[in-house]
């Protein structure tokens, strides 16, 4: 642990947390009613839904803005007005990472670093990362409006391709901050470009990217609010949820080679059908993960068929598999599961399964001494709170390898989310905001 | 049946079949060796290759000619030139097809037909349909140099877009002449465009797509020599097979629509994965066709998964479903027993699927006359021949619906075909040639 890291749980520990929530308008100096601008809040989100906004044009027709995208440059650019208007300069690290710093009273300490990202799925959601890093902005705006300076600095941050549907891994920018890039990774080709070409695209400078690097010293914690996007808080009826951890994750890339062939003239007998391989394998990583207890996710989300014709018989498959849990041990025993059915599959259909494994993020605790602030910043505005996991990874598993760490989650209705269909409440939202302005005071005293 | 018709099945039955093997240099005035050009054919047929060929750039690496796109209007082209070297003028009929017409010593005569396509599935192979085509080219361009006219005027016929991957329905050319295109069927779109536009780019009219057909007294018969595509000749080492039937072909659209969600924060319960629905669907097609005895074949080969990103738990699948077999009631029956199970897979998977019969060929028998002047016309050049059934689907079964029809076919090197490893060997198709020379000869006097 850092001399920084423990200084800064120290002082936590010390923070007089059991009167915050009887005394919330001494605690932070704020009333006990909310003070964001929650109408602001929603412009903004409205405005960001524009970039990349789907094709029948309504904001409840959802966004697609890939990381790297036209969509996501223009989106970046929006954000970082919002960021001037706020009365910060953002600047662009070489990952792509947008960063804005607002000054403390005391500006020899760690700043306090809290945001999201923009980018979305193809085909996502108007609130997945964008309600954390345009209520960063709005935390900003409040405390300039309330002429507020906070002890430590204060520093938000837009992440640079978090869903890693470009490139195929995510948590970009919060990887290169953490030193976590993997080896060659800048040379990695998708959509026929290379991604140190698409960091340049976003303002990034990818030959010396090791700039981007934080060190774990150079901020005091970090706080990310973000949407559930899980259904758990919209069923208990609970606004505000304090995350405990965030799941670890595997990507594997599966390659099913059979025989392409007419589907006409090829008796069944005869057939290395790369689709009905693919199809056991797909029921099989379902099968595997449902087959004992707990919270364990596995997912067949993306499978390409080729040639991909009525009348050929399918010669070539490639998908993905994607295992989550909170112990990163449990998928892994899941996958040798999956591998060893894969075998017998291949056998079986007379084609050769290969189960390349692309990627793993590294779940992570949220620090205790964080959870129990948000607690109390909820509390301040009497918002019942609930803790949980995380079932999504976020940009904040690889700050909390650096620093303290903490999340704050707000419903998502029906859980849906990856999807147009996607929705927290405004009012939610608001709540959101605010409890990430006050657990931002509580921390930066 | 028509007067022709009938007139000409009394001619056939009139020929002295049981004397062509024991006199063939009589029979059909030629002698008891083989006279078409192979090495004319081989290099007309490397020729064609170069209109879609893949990007490593062999002959090997197999041609994408899909139909109406550029490397067919390209390989049309490069066809329609080697009629006029062979002497005979192409003209394009309003529904696309080329036709090129050589004048018998009897004009009053209807000419005999023969012919195939160019063009290929995706990443398909260089002898399916080209063969037929170029072969059809090669045996006019050897009466030509041999001085022969025939009593019937000759017709030969490139038909347009038989593979149908554009626009999801095959035989295009041929179900024009026989009036079988489907109500609506030039509105269809596909890649953006409309079929009638599509028509247009390969010189036909669709405003007047009815000029196309043809009647039934408007040729004597119809000849096609095609690749068998399946591998029965090619393990019995016989050289020549005479086409019985042609199977009957049905095929569907499947839509499966279950619910886009996070593949982290979706427990497996609450999932509405429309991968897992296809991949039970597909299973089920495999299962229902192999369970009971017969021939019939099904396939799931076209799949479309959406978003179509790891993260995602798929929200809608689009696929296909092709069933052939010669009865087609028993494909029929077999789609009612995929409905069945589908609807019990939508249930137990919490989606929706709605399956649409998407297109109909009716399978066609071959005329026996005609299969035993094949079969004397391989003898005449003492190369054994077979009858077999044909499992893929020809423009010849539209001619069937019109008048006498008979299909020539030489082996495929392992049976395979759609693919860029489809292989005849250049002497096969040397063969097939000739005894399309004979057949032609035989069934024109």
């Amino acid at each position: 642990m850092s001399q920084t890291r423990r200084e800064f749980l120290a002082f936590l520990s010390a923070v007089p947390l059991a009167s915050l929530g009887d005394r919330p308008d001494s605690a932070d100096g704020l009333p006990g009613t909310m003070v964001v601008n929650g109408e602001r809040l929603r412009r903004h989100l409205e405005g960001l839904s524009l970039f990349g906004r789907q094709a029948d044009g309504t904001f409840a027709s959802g966004v697609s803005r890939v990381g790297y995208s036209d969509a996501d440059v223009a989106g970046r650019s929006y954000a970082m007005d919002l960021m001037r208007q706020a009365g910060i300069e953002p600047r662009v690290d070489a990952a792509g990472n947008i960063l804005a710093r607002r000054p403390g009273t005391d500006d020899s300490l760690a700043p306090l670093l809290f945001g999201s990202h923009i980018d979305s799925v193809p085909n996502g959601g108007n609130f997945d990362g964008d309600l954390g890093s345009l209520a960063a902005i709005e935390v900003i705006q409040t405390l300039r409006e309330r002429n507020m300076t906070t002890r430590r600095p204060l520093e938000i941050v837009v992440w640079a391709n978090e869903e890693g549907f470009a490139f195929g891994n995510g948590l970009c920018g919060s990887r290169a901050a953490a030193g976590q890039l993997v080896e060659g990774e800048l040379d990695h080709v998708w959509n026929g470009g290379k991604k140190a070409d698409a960091i340049r695209r976003i303002g990034g400078h990818p030959d010396r990217i090791s700039e981007a690097r934080r060190t774990p010293g150079s901020f005091a914690c970090y706080l990310e609010l973000h949407i559930e996007q899980g259904g758990t808080l919209d069923r208990a009826g609970i606004p505000i949820g304090v995350v405990e951890g965030i799941v670890s994750i595997d990507r594997y890339e599966v390659t099913i080679r059979g025989m392409a062939n007419h589907a006409g003239t090829t008796p069944m007998p005869d057939r290395r059908d790369a689709l009905i391989a693919a199809s056991h394998v797909a029921i099989a990583v379902n099968e595997i993960v449902t087959s004992e207890p707990g919270r364990q996710v596995g997912t067949v989300g993306q499978l390409v068929v080729v040639p991909n014709a009525p009348n050929v018989i399918p010669g070539l498959v490639r998908h993905t598999i994607e295992l989550r849990d909170l112990s990163a041990d449990k998928i892994r025993r899941l996958a040798d599961l999956v591998r060893s059915r894969a075998r017998d599959i291949a056998t079986r259909t007379k084609t050769t399964i290969e189960i390349t494994h692309s990627s793993h993020h590294e779940g992570a605790m949220a620090t205790p001494e964080i959870q129990a602030i948000i607690e109390k910043a909820a509390a301040a505005v009497s918002l019942p709170s609930q803790r949980m996991p995380s079932g999504a990874g976020h940009d904040a598993q690889m700050m909390a390898t650096l620093g303290p760490m903490g999340m704050i989650f707000v419903p998502s209705v029906g859980g849906i989310s990856h999807s147009p269909q996607e929705l927290s409440r405004w009012e939610d939202c608001t709540r959101g905001a605010e409890v990430l302005l006050r657990s931002v005071l509580l921390l930066s005293r």
